[in-house]
């Protein structure tokens, strides 16, 4: 399936803040374009048409032909864009190919992924003649109701849409599915001076042919500058993984979202981040055995902080990698071994007892066993190991690397180094007995 | 589809050996029969029809319902089983349901899971009026061949069956996909008194109906003594999966299979075997700690071979199950934690050496990466990593778990603690940083 992304008009209302072409506006480190192409194109989308108006040469200047993004992109110039956004729409008949089914987006609106890959997965079962409109019914969710596009809707058709109705139960989200049909409804509509793209659906409305998919999840239509704002809200919360542990969702991710905020509109790579996150590790690994462990313990909390930073860009800027996982989860168990070495050698050096060697050596070998257990319970069940649904009540027990770094900080602030290695050896080690129990039930 | 099992004949090539039916005939810890319904059971066939006729009572009585197997059993007895295995398997059109397709089985033959699991594939392109038969072209590697029946085939067609046969290029194995059009030449063939399968197989040949499935794996008829030891060599050899490491390949599976063959015929479970490895590498961390390296690195080879018991054991008798898998991992790294804290503690109580204490952390933070990178290239790439397809010549590095408890064993037998510690901390993290690389290329 090819789309056709709108990106003809001049975005006034944004003009006091941003003074280029609106489609290249950036948001938290891509351009609306751009992130819209990126989004589709991991829902398998690699041919885009985009219909310009306003500033086509800006535009066809910054994309190109779509190398740097791993897609194909063609321009289509559409020199009457004033007139509505029916006409750019419209335009796409130039290079409409009989009997296919086309993605139509505004360039403007914003979409979480999910909600892209399940609109296009419900467009399998669209019928010849007919056109798709993902709609939105949870009306206390959608951004600036008055602003959006109404539609009355009974079960999953479109009956009438526009922006002043007063009888509705759905917003329009700027997401189609076109097919030859959607092109002749505009074409119809143009000739009676008709426009703007709600004329030629609503043509298709009342001939019964407007199906609606209805979203489930975050869209927006970026107009000005607190949609703005709420787009970039709303992208930076949808960064944050199902699989978190307690502390970090409700402590690490406060600072690294702040900080992928910033970051992502530098050049700065995930890998890159995961070097850094680990450099952390081995200076709070060196501060705990030679200068102070209240400096260990911060800049353990400090690269813990920062090791979520790595995968919420990753997601943000579609840079997810295999190798960056790979990448990330050995280096992580390396900067957990350092800190842990450094706080033994401490200890040790300060009493010399075999003691501490033994109570060292435990600790560190409860340091990957968390992984250990999630990785291989994934590889023969299939399924990720989330410690809300199988550790039950011990998944207060911070014994995940968020748990166990917030641990090493406070055992670092407030020096107490050797009852930190008691505890780190104590949990994590009946983290594990407790999952084989746990999740061995489950599994027999 | 539903299974059908001949179990009829007397069995008496086999009376100098064995007294009892020969279908409940003992090989490795399992019946010939019992092997040949889990065989296909993990295929997903969960009914069959066994035809009994010499020993009818003894056969319902050992196998009853087949609860205890986990599928459903119904017997079918055949007073005329000495006419011939034709009227045998003639006998199931009693049960027959109008237009299912059937696997016939003959009870007393083995077959790799392999080769059954690809036979039932290729069923299912099997038109309606033919029938499908096992075939091996291989026939060098063919046992007994002499006493095989053969088949004069052309392309994936049989034109013609039988014992005695001058011009042939396949034998059969004696596994059918059956219909109605198999039952139909057999009442043909009987009604002739040809009481023979192959008379009834052979009518649907020349109707240009039988197909051939060549296999591509082990399989043997279980006729007399030699025989026997055939499939119980063969099936011990078909236990070491590909994974193996060089160590485990060329070494502990000599005698680690040896144990399987011992312990196949008793009740022990593969979760008992993985605790007794696990204890001994309790015992092997206790000898290097208190007693004697020699006795340490000896009982730590000795946990290394039985390793491997679980896994083989597991496969032979249809034990096989994801807790298995989960609770042999943890344990197998709790075994080599075990063992590099005795050996750390050993060093350092002679010593007392802050550089001991920091080389048996290191040594012990290596212990689990081999593992945790393959577990987590398997999670990210979905692939098995296999050491020969991607460590290169590293392969012939010793720090995979077989290698690495190989190292101790000489360590310990030669009392070189220190180094061999030294060694395994150098080794494992060298192991982790190639594959670092060298996977990591691949994945990006």
């Amino acid at each position: 399936m090819r789309a056709v992304l709108l990106a003809a008009g001049e975005g006034k209302r944004l003009r006091p803040f941003f003074q280029g072409p609106k489609p290249l506006m950036h948001l938290l480190g891509l351009s609306l374009l751009e992130r819209n192409i990126l989004t589709m194109r991991d829902c398998g989308i690699k041919e885009f048409i985009i219909v310009t108006g306003c500033y086509d040469e800006e535009i066809r200047e910054f994309l190109g032909k779509g190398d740097s993004l791993g897609v194909s992109l063609k321009y289509l110039h559409n020199s009457a864009w004033k007139l509505g956004n029916g006409v750019s729409a419209y335009a796409f008949h130039r290079e409409y190919r009989n009997g296919e089914k086309f993605i139509l987006m505004m360039c403007d609106h914003i979409f979480e992924p999910k909600v892209v890959k399940s609109f296009i997965t419900a467009a399998e079962k669209l019928a010849e003649g007919e056109v798709l409109l993902a709609a939105d019914k949870r009306l206390e969710k959608v951004w600036d109701l008055e602003e959006c596009t109404k539609i009355k809707a009974e079960t999953n058709k479109g009956l009438y849409l526009g922006k002043n109705l007063t009888e509705y139960n759905a917003v329009d989200c700027g997401l189609f599915i076109g097919t030859k049909a959607l092109l002749n409804s505009l074409a119809e509509a143009i000739a009676e001076k008709k426009y703007n793209l709600t004329d030629g659906v609503n043509r298709l409305a009342e001939k019964g042919k407007l199906k609606l998919h209805f979203v489930e999840g975050f869209w927006i239509d970026v107009d000005d500058l607190p949609s703005l704002k709420e787009a970039e809200k709303m992208l930076l919360k949808s960064l944050i993984p199902p699989k978190d542990g307690l502390i970090s969702k409700w402590i690490n991710r406060r600072f690294s979202l702040r900080l992928t905020k910033i970051l992502a509109s530098t050049s700065i790579t995930p890998n890159q981040i995961t070097l850094i996150s680990f450099f952390l590790c081995l200076a709070s690994a060196w501060c705990f055995a030679v200068v102070s462990p209240f400096w260990g313990g911060l800049l353990a909390q400090l690269s813990s902080i920062i090791d979520g930073v790595d995968g919420e860009i990753a997601r943000l800027k579609f840079l997810k990698s295999n190798y960056g996982a790979l990448f990330d989860a050995i280096l992580d168990r390396y900067g957990d071994f350092a800190i842990v070495i450094g706080m033994t050698y401490a200890w040790f050096s300060g009493t010399g007892g075999v003691f501490a060697l033994l109570v060292g050596l435990v600790a560190l070998a409860g340091m990957p066993m968390s992984m250990l257990f999630k990785e291989k319970f994934k590889a023969i069940s299939g399924k990720q190991f989330i410690p809300e649904d199988y550790d039950g009540v011990f998944r207060f027990v911070p014994a995940n690397r968020d748990g166990r770094l917030l641990l090493i900080m406070l055992g670092g602030v407030f020096n107490l180094l050797p009852f930190t290695l008691i505890l780190l050896a104590v949990i994590s080690h009946f983290q594990t007995l407790m999952r084989l129990v746990k999740v061995g039930n489950q599994l027999q």
